[in-house]
């Protein structure tokens, strides 16, 4: 038993702190690569016992790795530095949806898609919708400022975060924000504990905002007869004055590993695909979806699948999520990399993942939310643990985030940056961005005990 | 000539250094009621120059103070320690309306009503909307984060600030986020810039996301018997499963003031008036309209005025601003407090602002946009230069603070902290948040030279 067990156990009731080899492996990683122990894991259950543990952490400066669901693609959980892994999972009731203020107040480790939920069955609507809805937490979310598909129209995990509870590094309770939908009380704090990668605090507590829930959706499938027709379609449809809720794009390599998986005879012809999701009032939306068919087919869709109500909208995301089963089914690793670029450089991105294809021998697939730019890049490849093979890879990555920055893009637009961007996040922001995130690290975190050896660190 | 004018004279044409009396006239207040002499005036031209300045300033440890438009509402620019004045005004160039990124990039000394045509144009649209739109300057509605009547559905200034240029306190100049319309790269710094009201940075320029422009928007307004039910009606209007572009409330004070002025065959009956502005396609927003009007009819409302088209929505758009016109009107000065409740405690806001008016004899006058919760509070007083009656009026804005706080309310939405609310500036944030400000704002300006005298200091 080691005494930072020991000592915690002081803290934390025992049955809540553990170094089960069990535990310990659950652990040391998330769904990125990389991997290292913790040399314990507490299970919090009251922002009491977080706070506890940071206040002993930071004297005895022990490195705290916050995880909620252990979803993360970056690797930005992993205690690449030992210490203490603190699970905030169990914190994981939904204290209250309110529809008379607008608010939801949950604790971290509610999961995303239960909170979507709740919201729902009382007619509103909490709008992030990350990919692994299903499996992340709301606590990962506020971490990464997660995004999603709705995002194009109702924004990303911030811009409903309106107040939080936060235990800082030296373990005081802070509460900034609040259940106010305006707010303008000092420094956007809540903003800036959103994304901060457990660095700069621990969420324990997230009042979050919510909103009418649309009363129904309907959709489009349309296919294009290359990438430049259905770029060109995005751009035709906002230029239309239309925002829909969500606007994706898939590129050929995607289909051509779907028709491989699903069958030809299940797949809609043409190199590209674009998904137009409209949301709204019944009569609405059925007039907008026709008007929308119309421009489609003026912009030269191939064939256009319609999806008039919520069910039908299903079948249509299904397909969106058998393109990620069918880049799995090739075998090969999806290396996902959340790319974003301006939105008229779309087209550039993808004639440049075919030219890093050709260069590299990696296949690249490209799909992704189309009407903000940001699309998901997968590198394909063979084993990644077989180090020629990662090498290969990494450099690979290492050409498509150069091109990415010389481009105006960003190389992360949803998953963060953890322990897979951290090579390029100087070249990223920049020197005077890059002392500024220093200088505020050191401020609120001066034993450098939050999630220490990520991004902040050499 | 001061050895301050001579420096700058060497780091700014000296046509835009300036100690005359009507420039030092013109920077010593905003529209608030406190003032204070600059030393110097600087129009900066560029971002060099405001890099220069900065570097001077930092080493010499000389107060700054940027200022846009100078239509702060909180005292905010006031240099109250004299020093430079530096105005961004005269950097005011629209540098670039984009559509395909879907951004504006933008000096700091834009007016925002500016930037709203110029993005109309290309049939786009920015969204923020403060009542000043006409006269204040972006850079001022990021240093607030201002919000407006339709922040309700589009979200206030931050949500549309992609990326900026920021000159640092010791002169370096940053950039952060950028033309992409997500971004995960590192700590979000652009929003925490955004709202730092000229205390951590001064923004030269700014990225700002555009959306495609609405088709068409039409109106309701309805007078109802009383406050309660006109906020039951917004509450209503929300569980239908409907988001309007603007939900704004008016109370008994504020329509009898009105009629007073304009009137009484000019108003409707009832003592409150509630605006619902919707806005879409234009098919949408017709069946949508007539749907809403039956609800407000079901609602009980008495009299409702429907505007089927912009020009038409203009109209109740400017009895909104007749209301303004009206207070004014009675004679009294009017201190504006833009504070927010939650949303479920509208009637009880109205309710204790009725109380208050009896216990000091001040008329209190309420409207503002009912769907956040953001009610503009007016206390309405007589001469506010007599310092009799500042200190009666004084005393009513501490009881309603103090009410607004213990009520989960916060007390700036819109305006900002300055000078006008930094005497509960502590007590709303409580002791963890003040200190962490603190930290941020020594760690970006050590020798705390931004607009120094204000919230942050004692």
């Amino acid at each position: 038993m080691s005494k930072l067990y020991q000592d915690l156990c002081q803290l934390v009731p025992v049955e809540h702190v553990s170094i089960s080899e069990n535990d310990i492996d659950v652990h040391r990683i998330d769904k990125w690569y990389a991997s290292a122990d913790p040399d314990v894991v507490v299970f919090a259950q009251t922002t009491e016992q977080v706070a506890a543990v940071m206040c002993y952490a930071n004297k005895h400066e022990v490195p705290v790795y916050t995880r909620g669901a252990g979803v993360g693609y970056v690797g930005g959980c992993v205690p690449v530095r030992g210490g203490i892994a603190l699970s905030v999972a169990q914190m994981n009731k939904i204290l209250e949806v309110n529809t008379g203020d607008g608010v939801a107040v949950v604790q971290p480790g509610v999961i995303t898609g239960h909170l979507q939920e709740a919201a729902r069955e009382k007619g509103w609507y909490y709008p992030p919708d990350p990919a692994s809805l299903k499996e992340c937490s709301i606590g990962g979310n506020i971490a990464t400022n997660a995004g999603g598909p709705r995002c194009l129209k109702y924004g990303v995990t911030k811009q409903y975060v309106l107040g939080l509870e936060v235990v800082t590094a030296t373990g005081e309770i802070m509460r900034v924000g609040g259940r106010c939908h305006k707010n303008k009380t000092g420094f956007d704090l809540t903003t800036l504990m959103c994304g901060s990668e457990g660095m700069l605090g621990i969420v324990t507590e997230g009042t979050l905002r919510i909103i009418p829930h649309p009363e129904t959706r309907a959709m489009l499938g349309a296919s294009f007869i290359d990438f430049s027709a259905a770029a060109a379609a995005v751009q035709a449809i906002l230029d239309a004055g239309i925002l829909p809720s969500a606007l994706e794009i898939t590129d050929a390599f995607t289909l051509a590993a779907a028709r491989d998986y699903l069958g030809e005879e299940n797949l809609p012809p043409g190199d590209a695909y674009l998904m137009v999701e409209i949301d709204g009032r019944v009569g609405s939306v059925k007039s907008e979806l026709e008007g929308l068919k119309m421009l489609l087919e003026d912009l030269g869709a191939l064939r256009i699948n319609e999806a008039a109500d919520e069910a039908a909208c299903e079948q249509i995301w299904q397909l969106r999520r058998d393109f990620s089963y069918s880049l799995k089914h090739t075998g090969l690793t999806k290396l996902n990399e959340d790319i974003v670029v301006p939105r008229s450089k779309l087209v550039d991105l993808v004639n440049f993942a075919r030219q890093l294809q050709q260069d590299t021998g990696i296949s690249v697939a490209c799909f992704g939310h189309a009407g903000d730019g940001n699309i998901h890049t997968n590198l394909m490849v063979e084993d990644y643990s077989d180090p020629v093979i990662k090498a290969k890879a990494d450099a690979a990555v290492d050409k498509l985030f150069t091109w990415v920055l010389e481009h105006d893009g960003a190389i992360t637009g949803e998953h963060g940056v953890g322990l897979a961007k951290k090579p390029w996040i100087k070249q990223a922001l920049g020197p005077v961005s890059y002392a500024m995130h220093q200088q505020i690290k050191t401020a609120l975190d001066p034993k450098g005990i939050l999630n220490p050896g990520k991004f902040l660190d050499e």
